[in-house]
């Protein structure tokens, strides 16, 4: 095999592919990259058997063949080597020899027959979205995922598409974080939980572009998507997702009108104040006019007021400050509404049009 | 106490002090900042006991009085704190109530009188120097001192002053850093050692602007730096240092002339090839025009050549990459010239002016 390539266009694509290959297995093949040029094109495939990512690489086939090269290796390679032309070159035993103006690497490489390529999907059912605009509800909603496997479905999100809309959902025990989108264009009706590894990483590779798509296809096993020269392929998690709509309620006794920013930066500071693993709570204090932040720790009290917009009674409510941190982050609203209940019942933060929707349960605390 | 500050001015002075707060500690009290604001001015100190900061702050004193206050959670409150006026108010117990605009912290302080204030010293021999020009000469040798204390000296820095010429040397048993900076103004001979931790949180409070002086002062256990509205001591490392005289030597038997960036890029590359904790060399083959960097190791094999100008015999010789890559990225030249006598003997990178001189050992290898 012999390939020449851009130096930019190798660094890319060897950063897109990268994105699915694990840093830690116990087959070695895993951590490769598969480089292929049996055919009229370069395809780089990097794939740790849940999630795989193919892309096609611009680069010239000067002798066709394949071969499986060390991902972390090859990418560090890539990315020192000067601005300029880079070609590899494989003999019989795989043994790649990557060269560009005076430099001369040779590393081993593997045969490519042992690399598992991405599973044929059927492209049935789809939707398309800017690519942008995938990367914003991922963002917003993924940090409500739980992180450990303790519960698997916890660990992935709700992608919901009915009569265009896109609905969006994580949610960890403590809080859930909904995103509703809709969509323009074709768009079928599904429900599938993806792997919150899966949209990590692919909310990595996806354009800032506002004008850039995505093609996603659904079956019952997998997720594909398809953008730029660019195929992602992801297992889905099997089973039913929780019912959310039994835990949403539109019913509330206090409502708040908050500035985002002035909320956030309160709750930063009282952060301050709370150890980390320390299930200190912060409490909040709703009087007409004024919200007031209070912790009370080994380490010392804050005391802030906040004017507000209020409707309905007072309240005083704990919460943990991270969930509530967490949800503001990512709400791009100068102003937010927070609609309460009681110091046990979930609050919600939500705007008008139900765009974003999360709620979080407070934290019991002692006055 | 009461004590009225604009954030940037409390951030700025906290900012500074910290640099002399250690982090781990079994005595309490040198975790926290000195707020004395018993006279007509508001001073700060930070104090481990080896290096001691003090500086004077921008403020209005409304009550007299002084405070020993946890240096870390000080800091982070001050930064968190919006950009307005901050007022310090302590009680009889040292609480201090932390305000600014509608934010109320309130933290436990300590009595100052257990604090150590920084040693009186006699300002006899002293130099003068830029805090640019000083920031320079500690970050370009600072890398070639020992990070651990098996052998003191070594983890201290020479600063030898005479007829007019600050000269700073730091080494670790491999290799040696040396530079030499002509004094402008006031300088006394001086021979001293400052501990490497010294210069290293001085560098990082130095301004960037070459207008901005510093005067240094010397005594047998001390030096004291003097800059802007902040004074810092530390002291210093007893003993005689080594004879690096003996250590140097002009004779050479090849010379090369190479461009700093093409050989800082190729070390780089090589460096890919060789696992940390592993102690592969780098072998270097010089011959007519030409220097060749050669790496052979269970990862891969990297081959490059880089045209030079040659003086001299033909030389092949190991070196570890890092202590190449330290002396390299410091130089400000475009080319530098390397002096070699044989594979066992130190190279020497160095300018005509000798106003830097690297020394660095060699490692064996096998070809």
């Amino acid at each position: 095999m012999k390939l020449v390539f851009s130096k930019s266009d190798l660094n890319k694509a060897v950063g897109i592919v990268m994105k699915a290959v694990p840093t830690r297995t116990t087959m070695n093949i895993l951590e490769c990259i598969l480089i292929d040029a049996t055919t009229n094109v370069i395809k780089f495939t990097g794939n740790d058997m849940e999630l795989g990512i193919e892309t096609i690489v611009e680069g010239e086939i000067i002798e066709k063949g394949k071969v499986a090269i060390d991902a972390k290796l090859f990418s560090e390679i890539v990315r020192k080597l000067p601005d300029s032309e880079i070609t590899i070159t494989t003999d019989a035993n795989y043994t790649s020899l990557i060269t560009c103006e005076k430099s001369k690497f040779n590393i081993a490489g593997k045969s490519g027959d042992d690399f598992s390529y991405l599973p044929i999907i059927e492209k049935d059912k789809m939707i398309t979205i800017s690519q942008f605009n995938l990367r914003e509800v991922i963002n917003q909603t993924i940090f409500s995922t739980a992180p450990n496997d303790n519960n698997k479905m916890m660990t992935g999100e709700l992608f919901e598409v009915s009569d265009n809309v896109l609905k969006v959902v994580g949610l960890d025990g403590h809080r859930i974080a909904i995103r509703n989108f809709n969509l323009e264009g074709r768009a079928d009706d599904v429900k599938v939980v993806v792997p919150g590894k899966t949209l990590q990483e692919i909310s990595k590779i996806l354009s800032t572009d506002a004008e850039n798509m995505v093609n996603v296809y659904f079956t019952n096993n997998h997720i594909l998507f398809e953008f730029d020269n660019t195929t992602v392929v992801s297992r889905l998690i099997e089973g039913e997702y929780f019912k959310i709509n039994q835990m949403l309620s539109s019913d509330y006794g206090t409502k708040v009108v908050i500035n985002k920013k002035e909320f956030i930066d309160s709750i930063d500071r009282a952060n301050l104040l709370i150890k980390e693993g320390e299930k200190k709570p912060i409490i909040i204090n709703i009087t007409d006019g004024s919200l007031e932040v209070n912790v009370n720790s080994a380490i010392g009290t804050l005391n802030e007021d906040i004017d507000i917009e209020k409707e309905g009674k007072d309240l005083m409510i704990g919460f943990n400050p991270k969930f509530l941190l967490d949800a503001l982050r990512v709400i791009d609203d100068e102003t937010v509404d927070i609609y309460l209940v009681n110091p046990k019942a979930p609050c919600f933060i939500r705007d008008k049009e139900q765009s974003y929707i999360y709620l979080i349960l407070p934290v019991n605390f002692t006055a």
